[in-house]
């Protein structure tokens, strides 16, 4: 797709620092790293968020993601591996693979809250209703 | 297995408001969301984390993933929802789907940096080593 980012880097036509590549995905460093050795996986097929993602191209790139999280694991001497899909500002479908360290420093979650009175119950209907109507097929 | 928080819901010793249920999968309402409708997501069978899923299950678990996520975006009007694998707080693989409205005030993501001289190049060469060890195949 014309002005994505991540399109052009598919392309070559902006750098980037490969760590993995086949037909269908790519896997390089991210040039603002949350730590050394963190990963963006990317489809080479245009696809804005994992909604649209055909199945078949989410199972294999989260069997390639576990791949490569264990490559990262190994490779950082990390203690665990983040795998996170978080945002929007790249509308081109991309994982974030990010090892982690104890005591890293970084927070570890976002500000949690509490349900009040039936709220949780509320919510977990609606999403069950839609679950239904969005398709609960497997 | 015992003394595992998630196990003990699969079994029903701890309650949960439960979205959805089938014979591998379980999702229910996180009890400290982030965000009104935050699930979590697990497998019946304890994996203590990505690394040690078999890859059907991965496979499986994210097209659940997929459908949950198009529901809570319709149940909850969000504008994204995060699909995070973060935590070791507690060992039994968890996937948060976590529905985010713009402006809604959370950050974005953990603070960034730069790579300097060649750290870039040397940290993907070790990834793209340990890849190769590690298992390449698809």
């Amino acid at each position: 797709m014309d002005n994505c980012v991540f399109c052009k880097i598919i392309k070559g036509e902006i750098p980037a620092e490969k760590v993995y590549e086949d037909e269908n995905f790519l896997a390089f460093l991210d040039i603002k790293p949350v730590s050394t050795g963190h990963l963006l996986l990317i489809p080479k097929e245009h696809y804005p968020t994992f909604l649209e993602m055909p199945e078949e191209i989410i199972q294999k790139i989260m069997t390639r993601a576990k791949h490569l999280m264990g490559a990262i694991k190994m490779a950082t001497a990390a203690d665990f591996v983040i795998l996170s899909v978080v945002g929007i500002e790249i509308p081109h479908f991309h994982i974030h693979l990010i090892p982690r360290h104890k005591n890293d420093g970084l927070a570890n979650f976002w500000p949690t809250k509490k349900y009040s009175n039936n709220e949780a119950k509320i919510i977990a209907e609606k999403i069950r209703e839609n679950l239904n109507l969005y398709g609960n097929n497997s």
